[in-house]
């Protein structure tokens, strides 16, 4: 069985629709099928979810009234019922306008609307098309969502009852983003979305393959923005696929990878309008290819915490009470070189304001009797990823030569905790010319083994 | 005004007292003379202390005797007054046979014997020569200890009072290793012997130069066990000496150099037999060369502890964590290399054992919620050092395409806190052929610039 998700630009009309039913149509094995709400058609349009959200902060008939428009649209071409579009009409009235619950509560109401019908007209389509399916509501298939205090996530007692979607037969539309709590409540998923449903169903009912049909045909080895046509990656690892979302480099959110990377399974990131281009499938292993470097990926906006003192690395405890320093500040860091005398924390810098660094300056000097602390600003870390890299004689090697070719100063190298990357930090206005010295010495000359 | 101190085997026998008179004699600023107790005179011969400790802890009359032999010595041969080695024998049979206070101030009582009566007789020598020259008893002249259950070490208002030694005009021989405490209980140094009574009087008196007399004529640039005639250092920064000192690559304890480092007086390593030699000078400052590497040391005995969590980086207060679990071992680390989802812990191998680890590893994976964690042994930390290496742009390509020629793997870099050193991380089997290549990257083409 295969879990299928299907993104916001995938059910943005009624010829996306079309499309979608084509793709699930294409293997009998895409059983479970999770919709996000309709998405941007074109660039300069609105979600449905920013004018779900619109509706409830502002209580603005006008954002309402296109979040109807967009459902009318998808009613009146596919000719689905009357009813549902009243029902949207009902919900979204009744919804917005309530008083029952908390804030938080009533958002999270109005938010889901856009995936509920989503799923309920996907449903409704797939019907009057002959297919064998169902609208599945989370409250009926037990997508159990914890209650406050905790941020709301899913509730772990729910894989057990969800596996039993393993045994029908029926094709299943799944709204995603958002379940219920046991006292009835619906909440959504703080992070993931959409993505996060399709995962827990794919790890609940052990699918063989969890697909996650998006707006792109691959993920690439690099940004497109700053390397021309990148190289597309077919085959990934969970842990490079962590590593690369270093800088946001990702279609798909991180959290919502946890399920199916517990269980392994594997996921496949394809293009709804091309579903027949093999797309990018992040795997526990993969074998070893000629290439080390899986992908690149960069990010600026990074400061440092420059800490010294003499006979430093004597005092037991010093590293981990500057830590906690830091933590005490709601901060978390990134990497922590260290020298015998000396010990740098790289932190992302909109978690710093100069309050907060005179603060936790003044504190290292006089609790931690540090002779030396300040924050440097400006700095870009740049990532290389790949499972071929421990194995590799010399890759440091050639990176750092890459580097020094283009006259930057290297600032910072991390290696050797992580398996798969190897991590540079250097001055922002450096990153676009390093990454593309580093994209031509991994990318470019594919080696041959003779 | 410079304090002199001279270390065990410039004060071995009669002609080393001839030997550093003559060197006291070659220079009018060398006013304060710090003395150790007579070393080894020949591989195989045995130090003045360790007979001492051989005499308090065996209760052993024939360490005794041999220590009263190595003064009669000295005492006939320069034909100094008998009372002085009636002296010895007397406070060596009291001391020895003392029940008075805590064994650890008896041990330290018995140890001093040897500093104490190496001062006395050459301050009798001196005298005997026509040298205006005093016994400076620590005592007399306010080296006052801490009292327990601080460890021994100066207390910090001695310096108000020795500072006085500044105004006398006749040569002071204070004796090295010892003080006493307000109560009058004579202690020993913990760290740093004699070295540390000359580091602490040069910052009283602000001494225009602190030199450390010994057996070598110069700090080397890496050790001469593995690379053959290796270059000698002339001039050298306290932080970089530090840095040096990472795998006991130390002619200089590190913890003595703290009072001269704080006052930034220059310190130079000279050889007594060899006194005109220039010698190392350790200095708070000093120009840059064309060469950005000033030495290099490796060590051997790390062991690596490999953790990884999927999604840690969002969790704040991890490395917090497990630094202190590590902490509550009794454990110092070197450094913590990580990635996203993984960081490691480097650790001397010594603090570690069997018990230990396991503990460590099931904390980790319980209280921390990790998945994977376990310790790799047999590392080398290989540390290149130089106050010109943060403005060499390339400096790390060349140290890494050195170390990939050899064909040994990198296991970690550890390169942006210090501004003065590069560690890299390998297997200890790699450690001798990489220092090689990594001495003749940056040692045996001295680059000239165009």
């Amino acid at each position: 069985m295969i879990v299928c998700k299907f993104g916001g630009t995938s059910m943005a009309d009624a010829a996306q629709f079309h499309q979608v039913k084509k793709v699930i149509e294409q293997d009998p094995r895409r059983q479970i099928i999770v919709v996000s709400a309709p998405g941007k058609r074109f660039p300069s349009d609105q979600k449905v979810t920013d004018l779900l959200i619109q509706s409830f902060y502002e209580q603005s008939p006008e954002a309402s009234r296109r979040v109807i428009e967009r459902f009318s649209a998808i009613q009146s071409q596919l000719g689905l019922p009357e009813e549902l579009l009243t029902d949207v009409i009902n919900e979204l009235q009744k919804r917005v306008s309530s008083t029952d619950g908390e804030l938080s509560e009533r958002l999270d109401a109005v938010k889901a609307i856009g995936e509920e019908f989503s799923a309920r007209f996907f449903a409704a389509f797939l019907q009057s098309q002959g297919v064998q399916a169902v609208f599945a509501d989370p409250r009926d298939i037990g997508i159990v969502m914890t209650s406050p205090p905790e941020r709301a996530t899913l509730h772990e007692d729910s894989y057990a009852r969800l596996k039993a979607l393993n045994e029908s037969s029926v094709i299943h539309i799944v709204p995603g983003f958002y379940g219920y709590t046991v006292n009835g409540k619906l909440r959504t998923f703080e992070r993931g979305g959409s993505d996060i449903t399709g995962s827990i169903l794919a790890a609940a009912v052990g699918a063989e393959l969890y697909e996650n049909f998006t707006d792109v045909d691959f993920v690439y080895a690099a940004n497109p923005n700053i390397i021309e046509n990148p190289i597309q990656v077919e085959e990934i690892t969970f842990r490079e696929m962590r590593e690369l979302s270093y800088a946001g480099f990702t279609v798909i959110h991180d959290e919502a990878l946890m399920p199916v990377y517990r269980k392994q399974i594997p996921v496949a990131i394809k293009n709804t309008n091309n579903p027949l281009a093999p797309g990018t499938k992040i795997v526990g292993f993969r074998p070893l290819t000629e290439r080390p470097v899986t992908g690149l990926t960069a990010d600026q906006g990074f400061s440092i915490l420059y800490v010294s003192k003499y006979l430093m690395n004597r005092e037991l405890g010093f590293g981990r009470k500057l830590l906690q320093i830091i933590e005490e500040e709601g901060i978390s860091y990134e990497h922590t070189p260290s020298g015998l005398d000396d010990i740098s924390v790289i932190i992302r810098s909109h978690y710093l304001d100069a309050r907060k660094e005179q603060r936790i300056v003044n504190r290292v000097l006089q609790e931690l009797g540090a002779e030396v602390a300040y924050f440097r600003h400006g700095l870009s870390m740049i990532v290389l990823v790949g499972e071929g890299m421990q194995n590799s004689t010399g890759l440091a090697a050639r990176a750092t030569a890459a580097i020094s070719a283009t006259g930057a100063n290297i600032e910072m190298i991390n290696q050797g905790s992580s398996e798969v990357s190897l991590v540079f930090g250097v001055l922002e206005e450096d990153q676009v010319k390093i990454v593309r010295a580093l994209y031509n010495a991994f990318f470019l000359p594919v080696k041959v083994k003779s």
